[in-house]
């Protein structure tokens, strides 16, 4: 059994664990990001790319989406996630494995080699997936850490991952955007499980599970203050598997859509869950652990 | 029976009516605002004030809140409204008679000498309310005009009134501020009803009843875009009462809370509903057309 450096979803009460892991594992020689760069990395937990993407690039992807949401392949196939609701796909998970023109985007050097350079390793894919999300009246994203959930969930043993999140909408100020609290990475939130003592005394919502409490996030936020990301499509936001995000809801007509690819570093591959009875099944926690191969011509 | 000129929540499909009264009803002699503002306010629908009260006058009123939400004598008080889940109170109606400490904010010549000359004429309250909300798992507060509201349930016949909303607690771009599409008070959206033919093609929910439908909040927000408000407490927006206007959920563990006026002119007294069977309670839409005294020592 592994050793569980980062215990959640088991104490009576939660706490804070100062993290006992380094943020940045490589250095400038390694990859595109300067000095400055990789400090303001390991001190607020991620980086803006205003433009990673130009907006022809953005409309491809787009087209993609629209074609893998309209794919009658791949009806009843449980990547693909609607709206109760409405019926529209919301979510598509292994999008690098479902589409050509995303895995392209998912090996691509510009993703990859900032990546590389911050886990300081070889590196692959433990998630991916795409959003689309129509507004008027979207559902918020409660504040979370990833890694709580993949070191409790899926067995990933340190704190050596990074996500990237490329708009394919434009984020404003008032249609939901992602947040984050700059330097939260550093705190590891111990949340709140079923077996927690809390139950007693009152009772616990299904979504509270999991979750960080109130008081501990007050004091993250009194302290690092909160981000909210804006930008046109085609920006993109490297950040650690640890800060503590989420997004409000959007009652504007303006949809939301996204790219999301969590990289782990290949010496950090998952292990038994750490906080939960099974795995989650491997196109939402990745168990092939090959390198994202080298770009062509590299 | 009163003629009904903007008629809501009975026909089959929902529609525009541009607007058929005045915006500004007086003239730049009979009030503080210049010719700018009131060009502006003809043309957007709002004025901000960004100071409208001093700090130590926001702490008066957030104290005096308190006060009015663990007042036993207002137990069972069907003014005071709590949240279902926390018990605590969320909003409170009518507080300008409910304290004498709101009662001097709602004739305090600051708030409504501009009220007086954008409606040119002498104005009672129509609605009071002093709001709380405490972050985290706030909902939101979906798009709607007051007009359509009071005109359909309270009897308000024609466009001739403002509200003022004074923020006491800070607004940031993150916890989910009040929002106006501006210039959307020259529109008037009908919205569906109970007996709109619409409910025989896809079910209506009841929080969709006296809602704005979705295509014409898209044509809206596209026509006009979205001003998200932010500031310190203290801060003010004078805004029309058909401005289209809402607010998105706050996860953040920053609150809100805020103090609503509504002014209606003396020259525009409700009268039977236009498209409810019944009157609301007088302390949400006031049936004492009294008008605000002049502030003393004018």
């Amino acid at each position: 059994m592994a050793i569980d450096t980062y215990p959640t979803r088991k104490i009576w009460e939660p706490t804070f664990i100062f993290r006992r892991d380094p943020v940045v594992y490589g250095t400038r020689t390694d990859g595109p990001f300067g000095a400055a760069d990789l400090e303001g990395f390991e001190k607020n937990g991620f980086l803006t790319l205003d433009r990673l993407l130009e907006p022809e690039e953005v409309e491809r992807y787009r087209t993609e989406l629209r074609r893998l949401s309209a794919d009658a392949a791949l009806t009843g196939d449980g990547r693909l996630v609607a709206d109760e609701e409405s019926g529209e796909i919301r979510t598509i998970f292994e999008v690098h494995r479902l589409s050509d023109v995303f895995a392209e985007l998912a090996s691509d050097p510009r993703v990859v080699e900032p990546v590389r350079q911050i886990l300081g390793s070889e590196v692959y894919i433990h998630q991916s997936r795409v959003n689309y999300t129509r507004g008027f009246r979207c559902r918020d994203c409660y504040w979370h850490s990833d890694f709580e959930t993949w070191h409790a969930e899926d067995g990933m043993p340190r704190m050596r991952s990074v996500s990237v999140s490329i708009a394919l909408a434009d984020n404003f100020v008032h249609n939901g955007g992602f947040m984050i609290m700059p330097g939260s990475h550093k705190t590891f939130v111990c949340c709140l499980g079923k077996r927690s003592h809390h139950r007693d005394r009152h009772a616990l919502k299904p979504q509270e599970v999991g979750t960080p409490d109130a008081d501990s996030l007050t004091m993250l936020a009194d302290k690092h203050g909160i981000e909210l990301f804006t930008g046109s499509a085609g920006a993109a936001t490297i950040f650690d598997s640890n800060c503590m995000h989420g997004s409000n809801g959007n009652i504007t007509p303006f949809p939301r859509s996204n790219v999301f690819i969590a990289y782990n570093s290949v010496e950090n591959t998952c292990v038994e869950p750490f906080a939960a009875s099974a795995r989650r099944p491997s196109f939402i926690a990745a168990r092939d652990f090959t390198p994202v191969p080298p770009a062509v011509g590299h």
